[in-house]
């Protein structure tokens, strides 16, 4: 019997709006990464999506972003590191006062957008992040793509880290991901995702783009929530991992 | 020997503006109302007042608002019950994360503006803000002006609460402020506001706008701290206060 | 050989949310009420929508609101009538830019939401939104529903006006809308919201909520553009009006 | 007798914050760049600021940002070449509902902070506004420091020019701006500043930071408003010239 950590991005709708059926997708991950108002999410979302995931035995974490709503936290924003702290800061505040009023743990924290990936390479905006994270609470862990800078400085500060692998993304064969603008970057055929992570889950092994087969070992999957696909993916994984005894 | 809280809203610039030298603001009061990013305030100021609240010694609560930025959370919004409450969750979430950075406890609410005078007199608004401060911290205190339904609710519903009386506000025969629409409602003689205060700390006794003198009894004394004489008027009050062994 | 006008909000997702297909409501509308970016819309949106447009041959008008996307702008704000004047001049001049760079005229303006409620019984608010487009430009007409205080106001003023019914909401005995707090305020049933509006295209009759039936005069149909239902019943009306030669 | 156009950027206060005397400030310019509401100023102020311009009879152009009011637009966002184009539109078209209303031209545009630093160099950026200028309006001038690529595209495709010198920023010895980071980049002292004005007007030179004498032509003197130096400065400026019968 295999077990795996599923998470997956939630509560990234914004008063009217919303991009996906959160509370369906809650019935199929163990991990929510939650929107907290900036790049998505509010305060009524929030409440919702924390409240369901207690229901459900989902573990709640904040998913905080640049302060960029019309543009999805997808655009990079030079920010100082002060400025970033304070930033991620005030978003785990603000997630921290739905998970106190229902009783639940603020577990982790996962960085939205453009925000993750600066924190993928550059040092002084992984550090920022980390620091704001030991200054609210210590016993939050960081969870990040396997490999990256923000894992590393992490570990170095002593901080709880988790790693996680991107069911639809290729990987080069340094293990970095993808990037975008490669072709085959992002992967649609919704089988080949599925397989290549019962390979990862049973053999902790990766094909990478090239072709190469390479060890890898992730504490999480993660699924993105933000497209229709998403859930239908869930579920389908949700039923190949039954099968597979996942 | 009298003694007196003294309170004002600090944190009120964004981003580059500032309303008011709230480092200087901070040398002349016992209890700050810090603005949470919704009508005023943002993370790099509320990380500056919390940090400069501990250094001095000022207790740190939420001061709450509308989403209303362009308004400065002075304009009414027809809100429900329940989004008054999970915004209300939010801001006082939001601060939270910066004054446990500081190891501070964040020992009280004071609500701003259009929302604060709502809750002077609207039970299910009232309501609403005192179950979002139960729910994420019972040990919070709701402060608000004597005699308001929030003040009343919060009783009812066991949490602790404290009276203020607002230095420059005349008041009604019921004790109710006068409207601002009324001659008379804000008092602009810095003197006449300062003896009124030290009538009120020694006597109890306050003179209401018909000329009625009213037995009071408050728990703090509120400054504005948005304008200009704010400062000057903290200043001129430490220095009667002193003379007066307050 | 009957002919209607039929008119509907468009554009009104944000950044990365949409709430329609824009593009295909497009086919089977005949006026365009575009979101200006207060309680939805936004420059690239703006620029898409009013592109489309012009190419499907639909006349553009201005949707403009209260400064609230987290309420979707559905949430009565307290503004003064200059705050109400300024705010729609603003977001009227933001469209211009769009229709003039693809040499269309901004034909009309609709209300959205709170702010279209208030103007049809608050006499100072209507008159502040007549001024501001009389100020822009005197050739654009304002289009709101029959029998509303902006449309007497703007007919006061020698301003433009077109009348609108809204084809899924119920009526009064006085033809003013029943609010929707009342049972049978809005009409789910497809079939007979169609009945209903070619019994006013054919007749100039509909049968309010008591079932009284009443004479009505107006220049367009409004069907509202936000619910995933929209297009369907869009769909649906073009072809019953086919078969009834409207 | 020389002349010479003074311009500022003027209405950078938001809501309740303002951050220079626009109103005294007009009094002592020739041309106004106006904040757009995205990193500063907002539908009130924006108004008023018009109303003045045309009383004192100073020329009003467009002041557009990138959508930061939180960072007053000074921090670089990566926005795409069609978000940039549609983000400027928006702003023009906003601040045109003001000129229209108080029938003076929009007369130019001069971009604010990272936004114009960026079309300074980046020809994508600067071609993306000048498409946006050009598809507005023809008639609107694009106003920018001398030497800079948005002038030189702007004078490829067509397009009015008009170039300007910072009063109080240090150039290097190819007449680019001295970066901020660099020692003396900023001339704080107010009489080196004005003699170095005059110089610029009466004799078409400037002092390079490294001493260097260079020749430079420019159509305006741009003095930054968002500081409490700035009326200051300006009042001086205008007395120091007065004398010198600029």
């Amino acid at each position: 019997m295999f077990q795996v950590d599923l998470n997956c991005d939630i509560g990234e709708g914004f008063g009217a709006y919303s991009v996906a059926d959160d509370e369906t997708i809650l019935n199929y991950i163990t991990t929510a990464n939650v929107a907290c108002g900036w790049h998505a999410g509010d305060p009524m979302i929030m409440d919702n999506v924390v409240r369901l995931a207690k229901e459900k035995g989902v573990a709640v974490g904040a998913h905080p972003s640049y302060p960029d709503l019309m543009g999805f936290g997808r655009r990079q924003m030079k920010l100082s590191p002060d400025e970033i702290k304070n930033y991620v800061k005030y978003q785990l505040g603000a997630l921290m006062a739905f998970t106190r009023s229902y009783h639940v743990p603020l577990v982790h924290v996962d960085l939205h957008g453009a925000l993750g990936n600066l924190s993928q390479h550059d040092r002084e905006a992984a550090r920022a992040v980390c620091e704001a994270v030991r200054d609210v609470d210590k016993q939050i862990t960081i969870q990040y793509c396997v490999g990256t800078v923000i894992i590393e400085i992490a570990q170095e500060m002593g901080l709880k880290t988790k790693t996680e692998i991107l069911a639809d993304r290729a990987y080069m064969d340094d293990l970095s991901l993808a990037p975008r603008c490669m072709e085959g970057a992002v992967i649609t055929d919704e089988d080949f995702v599925i397989a290549r992570c019962v390979h990862v889950i049973k053999e902790g092994k990766v094909t990478g783009l090239s072709g190469k087969e390479m060890d890898i070992q992730a504490d999480s999957l993660c699924v993105h929530g933000d497209s229709p696909q998403a859930l239908k993916l869930l579920q389908k994984i949700h039923d190949v991992f039954r099968e597979e005894s996942i």
